[in-house]
């Protein structure tokens, strides 16, 4: 009988071109797909909820799929897991890409359509010197920014607003432009990191890159917090900030309305 | 009019085959000698102080080579770096290896028949979870380890031995195995990482990979502290603990006499 499955998955996005399956190069969709076509034994497509780009990492994405198959939806994440390391090569002996969790969820679920909200992570290096080993998982901004002024920036755009000021073109077009940011957080952490925390019911193309960048230069003094109401009102990229790096940014995670994460996690205990 | 310049280099070894230039793959002496080459304008051959193996990174690796070119000692570096860094491909925007320092140094000055010995670290995360993020650069191993027992074997392990027990086949043949390490530490970290610090005037092929393997299965309760004399007498590997895996291992200095050090450092500021 067919299931329906809804998939945590984690991967750094150092050495993929991307979540999206693309031909010829290596994407997180197409090697997941893959794995799970032969744990399977029937061909898999994902419906994942971010189409992560090139170098940008995940925590928790999710994805969705149906398929009418042999494998208990609670072996399933071990038995690809396994598959995906088995697979590497030496420079990466264990995997970039693991499926943290995999539930039975109701019929009707789909991972993107049914989401509520992401937050998304920003991780900002503010020191002088880079670091060799972080290099494809930070920003480094090599000037000292202002954390003040850059909360005070984060606080004008929270909230609900026409955001084409923070969308790259490219994406894929959609019917409104208008987002509501739930909140917007500017922390320093331990050897000079700051991370811009972001959570909403949804982001346009590279909108939280663009906000990052836009904070950056508002914490390095190029821009000034109030500036920030008249880029929104204006609506023009140009007036934003830079598009800041995407080795610096992590999907956390992915919201779902209560009734899909308690059938969720119900199917899953019933398999 | 021929300078002797004695580097100090930074790398991460995960994309790399190792340090020693061979044909046909990326390494470390490669690379740099390749850039060296094109900045000096004049064929480069580096003398490296460690032949670190492929995984294996250096946050202190030395390298000296000798040279009549134009560009001064002390733009040496910035020029090197740019030059990797622009050569970089998406995944490695910044590059994976950079020179931290040159100096000039007199003309005897050999970087590694001057050494008089190395620190390494091995950085081991001891939890049950694998971190994705860190999966080149930790051996990630999940049962709890005995602090106290690794230290109490570790002392055992410090001073003047015959080291044969703790070295690989296949490294360069040497005239003795007795080395001396002068201190190793066990010390535990944030989140789960526990450090091992060793301090030598030299090391055989594998012997630090092959003592925190030791220390490991000491750690561990597969063997005891008062293995250790008996696996140093016999002097057979099998009766060491295994080699704990490349991505762990970091070359952390290189240590020289004061009057290089001195020579060095005033020769650096004369440029």
């Amino acid at each position: 009988m067919e299931r329906n499955i809804l998939l945590t998955i984690a991967y750094d996005g150092t050495d993929f071109c991307g979540w999206q399956r693309q031909p010829a190069v290596r994407t997180v969709q197409g090697v997941l797909e893959e794995a799970l076509t032969k744990v399977c034994r029937t061909e898999i497509r994902l419906n994942g909820t971010s189409r992560t780009d090139a170098g940008v990492h995940a925590l928790g994405q999710r994805a969705s799929f149906k398929g009418d198959f042999g494998i208990p939806t609670d072996r399933l994440a071990r038995a690809v897991n396994n598959l995906l390391s088995a697979a590497q090569t030496y420079r990466t002996k264990s995997s970039d890409v693991r499926i943290l969790d995999a539930v039975e969820v109701d019929k009707g679920f789909h991972a993107r359509f049914d989401s509520r909200g992401k937050r998304y992570r920003y991780v900002i290096l503010n020191r002088p010197q880079a670091d060799l080993f972080r290099r494809n998982y930070v920003y480094h901004v090599k000037e000292p920014l202002d954390v003040e002024r850059m909360r005070a920036a984060a606080a004008l755009i929270e909230g609900t607003h026409d955001f084409s000021c923070f969308q790259s073109s490219g994406g894929t077009p959609r019917e409104t432009t208008v987002r509501t940011v739930y909140s917007l957080r500017v922390e320093p952490r331990d050897d000079g990191e700051i991370w811009i925390e972001i959570a909403g019911d949804g982001f346009l193309y590279n909108m939280v890159r663009i906000i990052a960048g836009t904070l950056t230069e508002v914490g390095l003094g190029r821009k000034s917090p109030a500036d920030i109401p008249l880029i929104l009102a204006e609506g023009r990229r140009q007036q934003a900030g830079h598009t800041a790096p995407a080795e610096g940014l992590y999907l956390v995670e992915v919201f779902y309305d209560n009734r899909n994460e308690r059938e969720a996690a119900i199917h899953g205990k019933e398999d």
